[in-house]
């Protein structure tokens, strides 16, 4: 059945993925949950810090013996000991007293401020000159400061930093549930596409699709699976995404010609129970071949079988639903890295469709310019130059010399 | 020999991070190669494409032909084959004649120009209108257009994106020459540091510091070796940093106590042959007692015990000096990502020293507003909060409220 599609504008075909789930979650020590995303909301059992510390080197002492104290008046403390890092100490600080304590040490019983070092002066062995008034709880950090006991740190959905893991391992959660890396299926298809191993003869290209989408899988937090080239036929069409269905949790095939293979991909699809062709052309350039179903569930993105068409569509379609079957939470799966930059030239577009425009970006005195690399779709060369991709609304008609606009880091 | 350090400013201490070189290198698979940093000027041996190439659907003609066409008057045009995708053809387009041609295919020997398919229409079966003027070269993308032959693609000191692994592909590179990946030990210390899974007695606290690091060392491409927790003790410091200086190519402790620990870093470090500490103490808040060496070629970076410093300190010295062992080009050793945004209220800073201030990032109409994060340095939760860094420069005194700043996101 040789459909004819309409042709849909992105935000069309963007607003149909929400029917893709985040798929189950697993248990993983907190050291290697990095760039994992929560599938719990993590609350604190402890107080931390779990006892009142000190944020300097210093002496622990009741603030008010300080009151009025300056360099030419200082106010004299009897030295009654030192808390060792670590160590429990029942010392307690009585008026007119200081303890000795290092930055994180803890603060002993009485005290309620921390006289740093430098605003110090021994008189003698036992007896000190403190030259700097304090408040109540000055140079202290109180138990529960950072974070309380039964408080909420973390939220279901979200992508595990560096700090999110130390924050995890100050409050003794070693363990953690994260969504599962949603495993996808790589497919390579054209009858002129051969491996990057061979020699092309006349007509045919290497496989260039394999190794960009391979990448990007992985960089969006994807466990890649590559299944090889198919040929144009129905029978290793079928056979490959067959496969791809029943190992992974999203297929990606990417068209050899434009036209030819991802009709005969919708025909294979349609032999699947359960699937619907949720779009077969975007108003987009590049990339305006592309094909989007649901198959039992699970995402199928067909891509444009140029390079650079591949990967644009990847960036804009591919990623995002990446991130909702990874779990993460709404507003990030339609984060992209961008910076403002302005157009070194005017940059012409058809209105009707969104155009995705390759530039290479300049900083001059703090401003970036955007230096639009044009070219045929067809060479990776442009998008290795580049640095980022401007879009330009399916309602406008393009940028002027001069004006800013949002560069897509890429 | 406690030796007292001047405290230096970052720029000194950056400008003596140039002595540290990048490491030697290793073969790997182009699949393998992702996020590595290139050892090798990449040049390609072959033209892309290597034979014209059609970048439409359609018919491939003599331009000529198609003079004059238009919707009302088109072009007459005899069809006399097809190229089939992937393969060789003999055929040539004489005057007035027209091959089919998918995009990607190889435009036939004659023909200089494809007219697309929906400027198209079959007379018979054999005859075809074509309604477009067209140029010569038009929707052909010729041999070498992308790449030429001999051309130097991607430089030494790159670091490998996809599109970069995509153009090695079509060049048939299938091994690259790429920087070792720098081990890194990572020694926590402190005597009231203890690991994550105990249950800390008063005054403990647990290893933050050894979460953090870690996967900052790992988000740079360094291959991260923890040597686990060593007491304030000359010995136990001693036989962990000779170990991890065995066994990696830099070595990063975290201090417990701020002046203490770090202090007997150095007499341990002295002990080493070709020991040379290139500062001790910056002008930086938060992470003012940190500690740079230079043990026999191999850099060594002591940071403060507080986990947000040892944080901050990490992104802006021990990055850098991690890029520079891992051989990519200088102007990248200092790049951060950031992103402009205006103080959402007054952000006081003292001159004299570099202040880090950590903000949350808000978007309101396209503007974002940063709102400082205020509180004591040991805060983790300050960090997980925040979503960058505003760098306050050494002779400045803060921000404005609306004040522009960029933020280095974290």
């Amino acid at each position: 059945m040789k459909g004819f599609f309409k042709v849909q504008t992105p935000d069309q075909l963007y607003k149909k993925m929400g029917r893709f789930k985040p798929l189950s979650f697993e248990m993983v020590s907190i050291k290697d949950s990095h760039h994992r995303v929560l599938a719990e909301d993590v609350t604190s059992s402890v107080n931390l810090p779990e006892f009142p510390r000190s944020t300097v080197d210093g002496f622990a002492i009741k603030a008010k013996d300080s009151y009025g104290a300056s360099e030419k008046n200082p106010a004299l403390l009897r030295v009654i000991g030192e808390i060792p890092m670590g160590e429990i100490s029942n010392v307690e600080v009585k008026e007119g007293e200081a303890v000795k304590v290092a930055t994180g040490g803890m603060i002993p019983k009485g005290a309620d401020a921390v006289e740093m070092v430098e605003y110090t002066e021994w008189v003698d062995s036992r007896t000190l000159h403190a030259s700097k008034a304090l408040s109540p709880l000055e140079n202290v950090i109180q138990v529960g400061e950072d974070v309380k006991a039964g408080e909420v740190v973390l939220h279901r959905g979200h992508l595990i930093r560096p700090q999110d893991i130390g924050l995890m391992a100050g409050i003794g959660k070693t363990e953690v549930r994260v969504f599962l890396r949603p495993r996808v299926a790589v497919i390579s298809s054209g009858d002129e596409i051969v491996p990057v191993e061979d020699v092309p003869r006349p007509g045919e290209i290497r496989d260039i699709n394999r190794y960009t989408i391979v990448s990007m899988v992985e960089e969006t937090g994807g466990i890649p699976i590559f299944l090889g080239v198919a040929k144009d036929r129905f029978d290793d069409l079928r056979e490959k995404i067959e496969l791809g269905l029943k190992e992974s949790d999203m297929v990606v095939i990417t068209g050899g010609s434009s036209v030819g293979t991802l009709d005969l991909t919708v025909e294979v699809l349609q032999t699947f129970e359960k699937t619907e062709i949720l779009g077969h052309g975007i108003s987009i350039r590049p990339g305006k071949p592309t094909l989007l179903a649901d198959v039992g569930g699970k995402p199928f993105l067909g891509l444009p079988g140029h390079p650079v068409s591949a990967m644009v569509i990847f960036q804009f379609f591919g990623k995002p639903i990446l991130k909702i079957l990874s779990g993460i939470s709404s507003e990030w799966v339609w984060h992209q890295m961008k910076i403002k930059a302005k157009a070194s030239r005017n940059i012409p577009s058809v209105p009707g469709r969104e155009d995705y425009v390759r530039v290479k970006l300049e900083e001059r005195n703090g401003t970036f310019w955007a230096h639009p690399i044009f070219g045929k779709s067809g060479a990776i060369s442009h998008l290795v130059r580049a640095d980022g991709l401007i879009r330009i609304g399916i309602n406008e008609e393009g940028l002027e010399e001069g004006e800013e606009a949002e560069v897509i880091l890429i």
